[in-house]
């Protein structure tokens, strides 16, 4: 849905930078790559079984004290890291993505705390999900436990090596780390600080591991890691994504892109509606829930429209329109002729693609022709409107009367965020720590045989 | 694990027979076969949205007529199945294959009746999973919806057809069916059959397609089809499952391998142990939660094994063992050298590996290093043995003092069972009709913006 190559996802911890995927180009040939990957996930393998039996409390002391390495560990992710931006600035890299890139003294004391408000959160692991006696006097309980060793696979942000290492960690899971090239410095300091205080807390040092140094057939090599690796995550553009999505046998769950849309309804109040345009729009533009269509009734738009417009042009978003916006457009206003491309774009920028419909029928086809399937929202005084809204869109989140932005696992109180799933998988919308989780069942009885 | 053309999966319901690719070879070029294969995924995602807000009742009424319009074509779909049966004999099929593949108006009667009772279970759609109200007054709830588009991929066996449309239809998804060709004719019949009592219940034919015609080049197609298909369940032999792992890009559940163990504890009663052990190993062979391995501790293995090497050896199964176990093997039965490819084997039938193991720590080291993750029970009366032994192996089941073939919906109480997950997303373990939705946000509010 994008060709940009500055995006954020979620709540902007997981903006991106395009992958020079030369950059690391693998010395040893494929073979060599491959096994070395297949060690390290059965290296992970083992550690994941000391993970999955720790205690909540082994575990938060564990995040505290990766917090506490950081810190302590500034100047020499610093100087790593300086390293880092130095090679991208001498590349030509943008000033955007050098800013991503920079980790200062103040931004490490920022990611050591998320590990710290990860250790406040409740733990998923040994929910009871379901359960029940059966007939027969069997036991039966669905009780959450880790996926064990869950394979994280993004781009340049060094922050997201630390976040993926902490939600790993707080779920009991082992987690394999292919970060961008970028950052390949900084993560392998990282990753090295993160693991010694691992081992100095009793844990196994594998639980974080990072296969940067194999270049891109490592990335291959983790995708095919079927039966080793249980879960993995990309987190990053689309290509990225769909990158992972084609070549992986090991399951993988989506995340990310948001063609989001906000539909003010005949009967929306204006007064309702501008605002929830607005903060949908504009409270922040480079993020997976921010919306890019606004579709209006027929009804409404005289009412509504030149307002709206007016506000966006004010708020500095450029509008894409079909013929009737247009003609309701502000003087002074610019629209730009609307294209399929415009329904189809995830903008993620200061620029909206607004049309006229019919009817209801009208905006709820438009959506699903375009959308990503991520969150839509519906303006509507009318209770039948907002129920055929809710009902017939096929989308993760459905806000009636609300922002799009609100789509956000700490907004949702689902606390750490991992990522916003658009497929119908596993997770469906904000994915918490939970998501990182699977079931067992367990069954006690004494001695039952089946007749 | 296994190299059998003959096995069942679950409780019988899945067996399969080796597909003959070359049988149905495409006539038309590959574009043509995808852009075929496509349309039938869009028109099954049009059809899905009916399905997705039909209600419970008007789901169960197509059940209902569906069963009744099977049974009222029984000649047309036995003249077709006499079609498939005589190809399949002519092509020297085996007899007990021949079996599976022949439907009789009796064994249609049936499969009617698996429908009927499928009208009687609750619907999973619809159920709130989750919900709350944020602090900023939105209410916020998880919906079980239908996951939209269902492809199965399956072998020979008609009556999976009916079975297959029969769970989509209950859960409110279309499917997309991909049988095998050995059961070609039969399919046509039956899916024309249940796509018209569709129709004449007001509900949209295109919820039920085959892509049978279309050979290997239209199964590709399928699980190539991501955005169009929602999850692709294939049902069948070890080869057919990791074929579609491989090669899909749509969503996957892998179902049905199992290379399940029971494992004597030290502490385990003979008279407890002994009727686990043979009613996990002979009740019922060619299923996926049958036991395949036998794990004695040494301290029981002189007072467990001749008596259970005998048993065993009267039940008429084949015993492969290690050293101790051949030591302590009644006179007369001969206990077959147990190699690597034992301890790996899902055998599905009368043969089972038996070996004597030092303590707990060597049991669980074992299962882990052959297990496939479906069902490992232990016998004991040791709670800590028991504890250990439930916190430390990773598979989708664990019993206590039970027989591994409890491990089933209908058992579990889960009503119709689509399959066994092996594998941690999604679904694991027995999968119900609630495997086969997702679940969607839906958020109220009365103009929240974000601030």
């Amino acid at each position: 849905m994008t060709t940009l190559s500055h995006r954020q996802t979620g709540d902007g911890s997981g903006s991106t930078t395009p992958e020079p995927s030369s950059a690391a180009a693998p010395t040893a040939d494929a073979d060599e790559v491959r096994d070395a990957v297949l060690d390290v996930a059965r290296r992970a393998k083992v550690a994941a079984r000391t993970l999955a039996t720790a205690t909540r409390g082994t575990k938060d002391a564990a995040l505290l004290a990766l917090a506490d390495a950081l810190v302590a560990a500034t100047d020499e992710i610093v100087a790593a890291n300086t390293q880092d931006v130095e090679r991208g600035r001498a590349s030509g890299t943008s000033p955007g993505l050098l800013d991503r890139l920079t980790l200062t003294p103040d931004r490490i004391v920022a990611i050591a705390a998320a590990l710290r408000e990860l250790a406040a959160l409740p733990d998923p692991v040994g929910e009871v999900v379901r359960g029940s006696t059966l007939p027969n006097g069997l036991r039966l309980r669905q009780v959450r436990v880790p996926m064990g060793v869950v394979g994280m696979i993004y781009e340049a942000r060094p922050n997201v090596t630390v976040d993926a290492a902490g939600l790993a960690l707080k779920s009991g899971n082992a987690v394999i780390l292919r970060g961008g090239s970028a950052a390949a410095r900084s993560n392998e300091v990282i990753v090295s600080v993160l693991s010694r205080a691992l081992l100095a807390q009793g844990l196994p040092g594998d639980a974080v591991q990072s296969i940067d140094s194999y270049g891109r057939a490592g990335a291959v090599a983790l995708m095919h890691a079927r039966g080793l690796v249980d879960l993995l995550v990309p987190r990053g553009g689309a290509d990225l994504i769909q990158t992972v999505v084609r070549e992986s046998t090991v399951p993988v769950v989506e995340t990310g892109t948001g063609n989001c849309h906000v539909y003010v309804d005949a009967s929306a109040q204006i007064d309702v509606a501008l605002p929830i345009l607005l903060n949908s729009k504009t409270q922040r533009t480079g993020v997976c829930n921010a919306a890019e269509t606004l579709l209006v009734h027929a009804d409404v738009a005289d009412a509504f429209l030149p307002a709206a417009l007016a506000a966006l042009g004010a708020a500095g978003v450029v509008v894409h329109g079909d013929a009737r916006t247009a003609a309701l457009a502000p003087s002074g206003l610019t629209v730009i002729p609307a294209t399929d491309e415009d329904w189809a774009r995830e903008y993620l920028a200061l620029e909206i693609a607004v049309g006229v419909v019919d009817d209801l029928d009208s905006a709820i086809e438009h959506i699903r022709t375009w959308t990503s399937g991520h969150t839509e929202a519906i303006v509507t005084r009318d209770l039948a409107s907002s129920e055929r809204f809710v009902a017939e869109l096929d989308s993760a989140v459905i806000m009636v009367n609300a922002s799009t932005r609100f789509t956000d696992g700490g907004q949702f109180g689902l606390g750490a965020e991992i990522g916003i799933s658009t497929q119908k998988l596993h997770a469906r919308g904000p994915m918490g720590l939970g998501e990182l989780t699977t079931t067992k069942w367990i069954v006690n009885g004494e001695g039952q045989v089946r007749p």
